[in-house]
């Protein structure tokens, strides 16, 4: 649950696919929302072979990556904009990975939305301090699941695209306030 | 001109596509290699507008190179792999830059090869420390151009693309001496 349905109850499902991209592991999260309300559909993650160099791996995930978006069909894509801390080798494979992702949606021209590590902590766990365990737990009880998702990457994704329901839900709220 | 004929003289045409990767302007320059002959097709630049964000401009340059591929017709895809130096802000931009080219590449199965700032230099101008300027009369040479390329972007994604002719022609050489 994420917030309180809009006052017309004539707000139409939103199919949210989150993605935690990475240039080996890449997490996917599908949602649904109506009203407010978070519906699980899918998740898992896309494993590039580690035989092969960055540019086979690229196409790959990126194959995989439109494959999961033919299957599911999403109106919004949401990506997490990951802290790139102070190694250049590091931010080269999250430039990489990000564009897999944004380029994907632009085939089917879905909308794209990026949120920080701390937005997402943020709306997932209402504290942008928290820790792994700590949001796949929240993950875990947003979305009504039996046990936390795993592995790392499919729950870092389902977490944004909770965030991104929040984000637009509050984005939406303060619309209608000025109105 | 980048090296002698086959023996066999029967080599076909390859159309070479050379990207010089960026998140702003994206530098193309398109060539024809039979038996060692290079012949200039096209070139020139693809700029993002600069009041859109990053996925925006992303979005934009993709399409733009998807636009150049479906004129043009490459055989292969040539990228420069940047120096990335010590700046993550530059690194991120340039994975993102470089996914653009190896995924737009991807949607039609066209192979792409990367080569080294220090390879191009080495393979344009025999030299590995080169200053732009001296790639730039180098490409015009080697393209019986009557003007240098420009800007600087184009002709970086000329020499580029004159690399691989060198590198594979190199290649082809080597393995018709193994046999």
């Amino acid at each position: 649950m994420c917030g309180d349905p809009d006052a017309s109850g004539r707000r139409e499902v939103t199919r949210i696919l989150g993605i935690d991209p990475g240039t080996r592991v890449m997490g996917y999260g599908v949602l649904e929302e109506r009203n407010g309300d978070l519906t699980l559909v899918d998740y898992g993650v896309l494993t590039a072979p580690s035989r092969d160099d960055v540019i086979q791996r690229l196409r790959h995930l990126y194959r995989g990556t439109m494959e999961v978006i033919a299957r599911h069909r999403p109106d919004v894509l949401a990506i997490e904009e990951p802290f790139v801390g102070t190694y250049v080798q590091a931010a080269l494979a999250i430039g990489r990975a990000q564009a897999i992702a944004i380029l994907a949606a632009a085939n089917e021209n879905i909308p794209v939305f990026a949120y920080t590590p701390a937005q997402v902590k943020q709306r997932v766990a209402n504290y942008g301090g928290s820790g792994k365990a700590q949001i796949q737990e929240m993950v875990r009880l947003q979305l009504g699941m039996a046990s936390v998702p795993e592995p790392n990457d499919a729950a870092d994704a389902l977490a944004v695209a909770i965030c991104h329901c929040c984000e637009s839900r509050l984005a939406a709220l303060l619309r209608q306030g000025r109105k």
